[in-house]
């Protein structure tokens, strides 16, 4: 089975040589954990490194906003087509009056599968899910959700759902996007010791994939990005 | 009373020698605990070992998806009629549109039935109650699932349920499905020491069997499949 | 007063010799935790020591699967009609359009005095509330219940009523009915140590009766039956 | 200002010398923490002490269960008409179809203020409040309940009201009782070690009252009933 | 800035000199904490020491009642006029049939406004909150409380306003009264060692005081009245 | 990156130098956590330090109270224009019957614009969200308030955002205003040892910038204002 690899130093050990290619993955995690950057930076190693396609789309942050926070992190240098932003957020803002009149679900769906038969994309992510659901309207979300996971499956990319968890809460979704993933990448912000805030990684689920269960560390060196490392105490 | 073994090493000792014959069990657990493998690989293991046959109905996740991540854990090499893999999953993406208007509980129990009596399947699997309920609406869940389950019980086949267990809440079911079923295999993350998570094993209830009802380490070699350990320091 | 001795060793005196004839008592516990065994054993021992006549009234699980469960506790040898199941769950199964068109608990009410009168039965058990409840549409149920429980109260009969507990919460009943009851015998699972699970009793509340109120171990041995021990050590 | 006397052995002078008279006390506890038998002492033990006159109501419990219950408690030897039990359990199991029609909260409160000024019921004990409730449609129950409380405290009359708490919950009454209440005495089931349950006394507030707040073990001893003993060690 | 003392002895030093007048002031805790008492104690001794004006607005606990109970604090000899409780309890139980049909929340302010101007009253109470809710039908609690706030603190006055806190829940109000109050004086029942309960007091929040936020053991004593001590062991 | 200093002392360190300028920062805490003051130092010290011009937008607070409390705290002595309170409270205490026919969201979007447009502001307070909340209608939260960010975000300015917590809750905001917003200051109460509180400051989120994510402690000492300490022991 053919792997991508998440260039996050030390944890495609952990996934048994990366996510498989095709998977479904939520990124999930309370607020201020890096799930848009930990998932711009998987895609933005692989354009880099091996020629890979992204198709970044932001329902919220701005595609110049959400340009300069990943260039704070030294993910810069790649031609725009290769690394495509998709700014829903200034389509939103522009055109207010018209949101609530689409089905922005189905659009999305039409614009993501031309896209990706048109241009090659081979990454795909959608920042958020909690922002994508606030435009639509589904009756029986797991039913329509299932629709939407089967189509993303049924694409030749990988995809990566940013997926917000309220603080307080333990749920990794809102519906049971949990158990229609095929994996669930879980950022955590751990409290250690007495005032010290550590930002944890696991993996909890990877369909097709031996991995380890447990958490690591994760931490972000400039000109290195992003390593995991094994905790030692607490 | 006749004995089905699950082939988990070990562990058919902790059930008294395995799950009574006719039985109908639930498989519960959070997201990434394996209860998909663990159902399938009883499965597959009895095909192979004694000439059972298998019908696995899985709703959400395709065939050849499936089949891909079962072969990963070495379950091959078994003809497709002897374990055969209902992939209701893709009825249902070609079918969209008609979804919606079928009672699938009612469909699913007349295919079951004929499916059983016709090729004489002796174990059956749904993958999962959650994907059931969200094709059914049911207004008096317990009522009906006591005559779906009374139905699954008069079936000459023992029979698994995937129930799925939403992270951060305790039950083993969605409505009473761990009351009325005849067994309860529960799968968990356990987060030991400073940041291992192990997943375990219980069987929390088995009617007609004298089973042990601790905690077991549950693991997975290749070649050699799963297999349980005592727990022995957190 | 006259007393109902359990016969499980050791917990008779526990209740400061037995329960008091004529109480309604809740055998409540989380699913696996022998609710319906403990219930059953308690009715065979007096049918068989001395004389008692049994009604057990089961909702859900069917005669022949009952039986053989309690066969394989041991409880074997006695006249059916001594010790009556009457078996619902066959009912509803072939009658299941008129199910919902009839009053439960009606029914079930005129039946049991009945056959109290008719047949001297001096034990009564009804296995489980929650599937009486999902055949009823009880709008003031404390009320009805009260109404329901005084009916048993006026028998020349010890009840016994199953009460299921979902995992992870903590009341005894659904409604009041530990507050309406007798008497509540507690069931449940204790994780002691590093992965055992415990099956432990407790008699929370048992009128007219001087009791302990602390937690025993709960054990079954072949050819003795139930027996409860002094918990030693977590 | 007078004091009535608990006459639980030692718990007057945490009482700071008793209950005030006049006052409505709740008696609030989960099932089997003596409720009943807490409040039927108290009434008892002044009715033979000093010639009080005790109204006790009992609205879901029999009058010859009850009678039968506080007699286990060695509380025998009184003129009926000294310690008067309203069988109101026996009312409604007579008069069910009627039950509804009537506005029992109404009733109740033209019975009481009846009997206290034409037989001189010095003591009222309304036993519970929650059966009250299931009997009462109260649209906007601080006020009701307000207007129900004060009408207690006009009495000359001192009132206990017996309030049930489902275990698992911490609120010392179902609406605002807690607040409209003069004095609260909390009965509690405390797990004390490895398996032991101990029930403990506490009073949480007696206004008028310079009272101790702290838990006490309280325990009954044939001949001499009621008495709290402090807690040693757990 | 001009502030008032609550004469708790050593408790004014936490506030950095006492209350700052104009206030709005929530005195909130759970069931028999002494709220009324502290509220009362605090416009007693201003009352007494600098000859302040007090309006005491009791809701639900009659004149002769509070002015008892306060007597057995050693809360008396002051002139009626100068510590004046508003009776609105009598007024309700006597008018029982047109206490819905009022606006208590106009009511009141009107009534306060007009004896704060004619009489001067400098200090003002109501006991309690839920009370005058449940008096009151408020749409829109937040705006509405807003307003109400908003009139309170534009009085020439320091008020108390006592809240209640149902046992077992954390929140200091039943609506954002905590946010739009400037201070609040919270009571605690705190379990300390084996089985004792002290009474805590904290300063949560004072607007333009410098307080300490910690918790002191709060104690009254008999001539003294009420004082604060450090905690010096759990 | 342009970054606006905090100047509470040792916390732009944490930050990484400030926030980002155009950030939209939630400053959120339970009651009494300084929520206002913190907010209101940060954009008086730039004022008073570059230049810089400040609106903040009181909706409940008036202002000569919210200024008088920022006196206290040594916060004096700056032109009213540089530094200008709106003080919506006045305006809502005067006109409360007009209030409710106003769309207060879009109302307030305007006046910000106007404001920051013609008057230069750089820096906008908005006291506080709840408050805001309770002024509008909102039908789809999520969506209405990415909108209002969105606005917010468009502006020249950075924008701090008081957002309340009820104690005993742990999200961050009410709807998600947490994930829509750029940064998070945490402010928290912290109960150290037998019954100190202290006040906690963690930057929990700051897009585009690499901030240290654990506690510290926060201090106000006068003539120096705001500082943190980290957490020694506790």
């Amino acid at each position: 089975m053919e792997r991508l690899q998440t260039h996050i130093e030390g944890f495609d050990e952990v996934l048994g040589g990366g996510v498989p290619r095709g998977s479904v993955v939520l990124v999930c995690g309370t607020p201020g954990t890096m799930k848009t950057s930990v998932t711009f930076s998987i895609m933005y190693n692989n354009v880099k490194a091996n020629g890979s396609k992204g198709l970044f789309i932001s329902l919220e942050e701005g595609h110049d906003h959400l340009k300069g926070a990943m260039e704070g992190l030294g993910l810069t240098g790649i031609d725009d087509l290769e690394m495509y932003i998709l700014d829903v957020s200034k389509i939103r803002l522009e055109h207010k009056d018209e949101e609530t009149s689409k089905n922005w679900l189905d659009i999305l769906q039409k614009y993501i599968e031309q896209r990706v038969n048109a241009n090659n994309f081979d990454l795909v992510a959608i920042d958020s899910l909690s922002a994508l659901y606030s435009l639509s309207q589904m009756e029986q979300p797991r039913r329509e959700l299932f629709h939407f996971f089967g189509f993303l499956k049924s694409l030749p990319a990988t995809t990566f759902l940013v997926s917000e968890i309220s603080h307080g809460t333990e749920r990794y979704g809102t519906y049971d996007e949990d158990f229609l993933a095929d994996g669930i990448l879980y950022l955590k912000h751990f409290e250690a010791g007495i005032s010290d805030v550590q930002l944890r990684l696991r993996c909890v689920k990877m369909r097709r994939a031996k991995h380890d269960k447990g958490y690591y560390r994760l931490l972000h060196e400039d000109g290195k990005g992003f390593q995991i490392t094994r905790v030692i105490s607490e």
